[in-house]
């Protein structure tokens, strides 16, 4: 017995106001509101099948077998959806230009939602599966919707999901990622926070100063003040890494090329051409600019990068299913 | 009408748990304690004479003349505590490698509160002599005393000066500072505390953080136990950075290559030589050790950055005249 052949695709998003510390580890409730737009140029396709002759899931990322006990974690919770019992094999693919290091579980726990809800049975509204990609990774919460996304952290499984803050942006609002080198010794995000929540003694100023910022932020999206915006944006993103370098033991994800970058965009700056920068759990900086400056900042990037290092993306739309195969 | 010529000699010092934050800006009262190590490899020769001739404070500094306001404005405070009018020639000489960047105000206003007040006919005694460096830079406060020095914060200009914590330190205790290129855009040290008071949610943190930090360091010092003292001056400075990181505009001293430093210094310690960092209002990395590991830490630095670059400095002396002439 097969279930359908579902495929899903879902794109990464980038926090603008970062999701950074839980207040329930199990169910992934977070400390704090947070707000990311979803990038076009990033995404990944997972295609899910149940099928009873297995004696487990089977999961496949670019072509590779995994045993991942998060995956089968998650394909749980959508058995215990659907009250079946049944494994699926996992079919993902990152389409990330080669090692960019942006294949995020963001898009990937989306796409696994949409993908595995659909192929067990379950006919989820975005709500819903806004709450199911939730329990894979937080930030997935919010790639099931296109452009401006918030994800309300509410109190508990059923509260806390993400809501379309504006879907459709008619605002040309690109991003810029600088991929570099990952540090090998990199603490997962999900470590970080978890440290940081407990030890930081900056995190309780983090929580109602990035409530503030929200607020803010989302007048000035409303508002088309890119300046605002970006300010806004490269000012939470430091004050998330400052609470890592507050932390025992502190540590960091800025590594000597994320400094360069920044300071690149500090220069680009200061000769009049607006853009900021944002970081997460990783060595990449992503920059922020409107369309019209997107190519002057991206030549000045690669001078001091290669290429095939500086990659641009626009907006992009909320996660979908893009092929349906009855068995 | 010319006084006595007198020289002065004031080591830098190195604070171990930071000093960054006034709650009065003329007076240079800081927000917390901060407690320092006085270096012997790093010092400031100072000659004060005062000439009824001149017309106005001639500052010669590594042979160069300089008009310096700070140096003008705190020969005035040292004129209005000993009533006389007349100006000075002051010639100052950094004895630190060239080009260093560790040529601190720390050395230099704790020599010249030393050589001016005496040059003056001023005999203060050391609180006072503490209490008048303090008014030229705050951490020159701490450089009238050798070994480990805590400043105390106090209230106000009568309250607020530095203490002996430990003098004479029987402790094989070193410091090695890597010496970067500065960037030119830097912030001044008194420009980004000030900025960080004003604007950073994390400071009334900061202050209770680095309150229990103090406690804590003391004991370890006193029980002679360097791991406990290292991890908690790394983890202060750490905090200290992040500050500035979470301020409006948010700024950073720290460069590519101090966090190449950091690094190899994790490294280090993951090869089983104790060694932690701190690092001050510029790119330099200050690395504490212990003498039996010195070697081996300066010629895994060597590898990375040229030798001139690695200065190592044991526990050194409080500000002391060298010479006295009479005119």
């Amino acid at each position: 017995m097969k279930s359908p052949k579902i495929t899903a695709r879902a794109h990464t998003n980038i926090a603008l106001i970062k999701y950074w510390g839980k207040k329930n580890q199990e169910l992934i409730i977070p400390m704090n509101n947070s707000l990311s737009l979803t990038l076009d140029h990033f995404y990944t396709d997972t295609t899910v099948q149940f099928d009873s002759t297995l004696t487990e899931d089977i999961f496949t990322l670019d072509g590779k077998t995994y045993h991942d006990e998060k995956v089968s974690h998650f394909m749980d919770i959508v058995r215990d959806l659907a009250n079946i019992s049944t494994f699926a094999k996992i079919d993902s693919t990152n389409h990330v230009p080669t090692m960019a290091g942006l294949a995020s579980s963001a898009s990937a726990y989306a796409a696994l939602a949409l993908a595995a809800s659909q192929a067990a049975g379950l006919n989820l509204d975005r709500k819903d599966l806004s709450r199911l990609a939730r329990r894979g990774s937080g930030s997935a919460s919010r790639s099931i919707y296109g452009g401006f996304v918030e994800w309300q952290a509410g109190t508990n499984d059923l509260d806390s999901y993400a809501v379309p803050f504006e879907e459709d942006v008619d605002w040309d609002l690109q991003m810029i990622a600088i991929v570099l080198d990952p540090n090998e010794k990199k603490i997962s995000s999900r470590a970080g926070m978890q440290t940081v929540v407990a030890t930081s003694p900056y995190y309780p100023a983090w929580v109602e100063s990035t409530t503030a910022d929200l607020t803010k932020i989302k007048t000035a999206i409303q508002a088309r003040d890119f300046t605002t915006v970006g300010e806004i944006a490269e000012s939470n993103a430091m004050k998330m890494h400052a609470l890592n370098m507050s932390a025992t033991p502190h540590f960091s994800y800025i590594e000597p090329d994320s400094i360069k970058v920044m300071d690149a965009v500090a220069e680009l700056r200061a000769q009049g051409i607006p853009c900021y920068y944002t970081m997460d759990a990783g060595p990449n900086v992503k920059i922020i600019c409107q369309k019209q400056d997107t190519q002057k900042i991206s030549d000045y990037l690669t001078n001091l990068f290669a290429p095939e290092k500086v990659l641009v993306s626009a907006a992009g739309p909320g996660a979908k299913i893009i092929a349906r195969c009855e068995a």
